[in-house]
């Protein structure tokens, strides 16, 4: 099949960025909009207008998280699912999973200015919670239907007011029903759109990072608890729990030169009772280790954890270390990789494979469907910071590229696949069992 | 002049320290009576009823500083003045200060039971204030009268809430009058008794902490800015303010290795934004360098400035220092230390020379007029927090001295001076000029 080289409408992909970054704005010129807050509902309220605007079916599944569908002329083919998640951390950006949803949109909107259809079904994504800020566990939408978190874990997390997430998800009136999740409605990809959250692309000024995987994450809260006393006392006896944490915080830190490839990260970091004049009886923190290998992840979780116990033992205090997530490493096929590829090189846009420190929604749908991420670059590598910033050429390449792709999927057949390069000369393709 | 070896009513000191417990006591069996905190009225309220039955005559400064006063047999006799302060830290404990000011008033309630008169007039008084748990600044209340803080610098500052110490002050209704200052009414000295907050006596079983002086104190708060980012974002590349502020701790700790009888101190210590997948992007953190000698502590102080700026380079973070608090080290008189040996010799109790690494309010008070402490030994050395614990057994023994020494001032003439010691035998003690 050919197919002309569609491009995007960025003035207006441009517009509906503004009423996005509207929604939440914080003074540093960020977003705050925590997952299921009042801010979540109206940017999901806006959401579903434009998704009704587009000729969508709307559906919201029990977890909340919002389905578009633009239905294929073949009704027995898998859908191609785009998208990713609308909310923030607090004093986040604008750009970060927004990208993925916000293009997603504009592509649908796209196929719909040139009457385009497909012969698979596009079903555009917003998942709920993607960001752990609020209720302390991340990417709790895609993970619930996917199986790898309860829906009771999820309902019973609480944020910091003590308000759960399925208060939340009720009061913004957001629970809809169990049999509109994706996986009851033949989805046989998932691409998604994001901003690079480190530096690659930008550092090799590329525009397109064909994201081969995403490392594995686990997550762990450890909790240190000494004596409080008064801060005169003879240092030799104290218990103090900030020291000795401190020195924790500096193990998991130099995990980065022991392990080749390892991210490891400080998340919350509390210390009780944080007075002047008194030591720390208590300092609970958050430290998090990824490795695209799971068992170089392991050896590195082992030697912190003996290293914690060290520090405890000699510094006379107590340390307690859960493990609260973990998500394993996940590989793209190459069918959808390859396909962010030829987008690029169609385009003209520098590219290059990239792999993902950060979890995303589609490590867990990847689990489920053939799934696959392009990146864009983000400014500096900053994000879930007001100053995150991706310039609206890079995210018209990012949109274009995700049009690409998601008219290959939609239109594909097995058999050969014949594209117009933008010379208008003829691209071969192979089917994808030669590919792989 | 003889005097028999009285003896305070530990029965009634008990009920005494009974009721001063129950005012602001936690869950954990503490007390959480914050500067001018509701709970600190009711204790003062209760304080000055106490004062009232015991005949005194009451004032109230203009920081709200109590005051008591026993008059004595001659007029022109400058004053003893015995006391602590009654406010504590958040989840402090129920001895710290409180044990000087309720053993001062069991002390005047026996000189009134044996119908004591004494030649110097006595004074008990409550000092505002003089833990900075609440306002950030210890030792305010005796701070401003003997000149050492402004007072316009105190009653502006404010607690977490907003709170300036002005308004709290006048809120509680203890704004009081400048001519009621202590200064304006001839006080020659000042004996404060107070729980250890180390484990100098208890290691050495001693009851009877003669303090020789207090070490220097000086405090900073240490800002640390970085770059909050995807705590994926490539570790090489971040700019985390924590884990350069966890070198700073180490740094600091470390000096107690580096610079004999040092000790320096971690306070409060905040991480910004402390959510799990963000690195830091600010630190603040307090840190307190304690020595007896203050060359010592200023080479500390320049030495960890340094180091502070080395990892700040290092780690690609900005660090701002600013001292915002330091008081000298003092010595206290040998009039009034040989005083409370004698007092512990007579009782048959063991003591033992101690320095306080600790401030108090007799840090800035013996700036002014000849001052002495007693210290109790406390359980484990702890304090300012819920378990800290001194016997009644030990308290009794504390009260006593100060009773001797209260004495031994408040009727001491020129000359010699003959006491009764234990066992009926007469003790000559050489005019202090000789003893100095």
């Amino acid at each position: 099949m050919n197919h002309s080289l569609n491009k995007i409408n960025l003035s207006r992909l441009k517009s509906t960025f503004e009423v996005s970054s509207n929604i939440g704005k914080t003074k540093g010129g960020g977003l705050t909009r925590l997952p299921l807050s009042k801010e979540d509902k109206e940017m999901r309220d806006v959401f579903i207008s434009w998704l009704k605007d587009a000729g969508l079916h709307v559906r919201i599944d029990d977890m909340g998280n919002i389905y578009g569908r633009r239905d294929g002329t073949n009704k027995n083919a898998g859908a191609v699912m785009i998208g990713s998640h609308l909310d923030t951390q607090p004093k986040g950006g604008r750009f970060d999973g927004i990208l993925g949803v916000l293009s997603a949109l504009e592509v649908i909107r796209t196929l719909n200015d040139n009457n385009i259809e497909t012969e698979r079904p596009i079903e555009i994504v917003n998942f709920t919670a993607e960001e752990g800020g609020r209720f302390g566990v991340p990417m709790v939408g895609s993970g619930v239907i996917t199986d790898n978190l309860t829906k009771e874990f999820v309902f019973s997390l609480r944020d910091k007011n003590g308000i759960t997430f399925g208060e939340s998800l009720e009061e913004i009136g957001y629970i809809g029903e169990a049999k509109n999740r994706f996986i009851n409605f033949n989805v046989d990809y998932y691409v998604e759109a994001h901003i690079e959250q480190s530096t690659v692309l930008e550092k090799n000024q590329n525009s397109i990072g064909i994201v081969k995987g995403i490392a594995g994450e686990t997550r762990f809260e450890a909790c240190v608890k000494g004596q409080s006393t008064h801060a005169a006392h003879s240092p030799s006896e104290r218990r103090d729990a900030l020291v000795a944490a401190s020195e924790m915080v500096l193990a998991v830190d130099s995990l980065k030169e022991q392990f080749e490839g390892l991210s490891p990260a400080i998340g919350t970091f509390e210390v009780y009772p944080s007075l002047q004049t008194i030591t720390a009886s208590e300092v609970k923190f958050v430290y998090i280790i990824r490795h695209f290998n799971d068992d170089i992840s392991n050896k590195a979780i082992e030697l912190v954890k003996k290293q914690f116990r060290e520090i405890a033992g000699r510094r006379n205090v107590e340390v307690n270390i859960e493990q609260y997530w973990k998500a394993e490493s996940t590989e793209f096929v190459d069918e959808v990789t390859t396909l962010i590829e030829e987008g690029a090189k169609v385009h003209g846009y520098s590219y290059q494979n990239i792999l993902s420190t950060a979890g995303h929604d589609a490590t867990y749908v990847n689990g489920i469907v053939k799934s696959g991420m392009i990146f864009a670059p983000s400014v500096g590598g900053l994000s879930h910071c007001e100053e995150e910033f991706t310039s609206y050429e890079e995210i018209e390449k990012t949109a274009n590229v995700l049009l690409y792709v998601v008219e290959s999927l939609a239109k594909k057949e097995p058999g050969n696949t014949v594209l117009a390069a933008p010379d208008g000369s003829e691209v071969e393709f192979k089917p994808e069992e030669e590919r792989n």
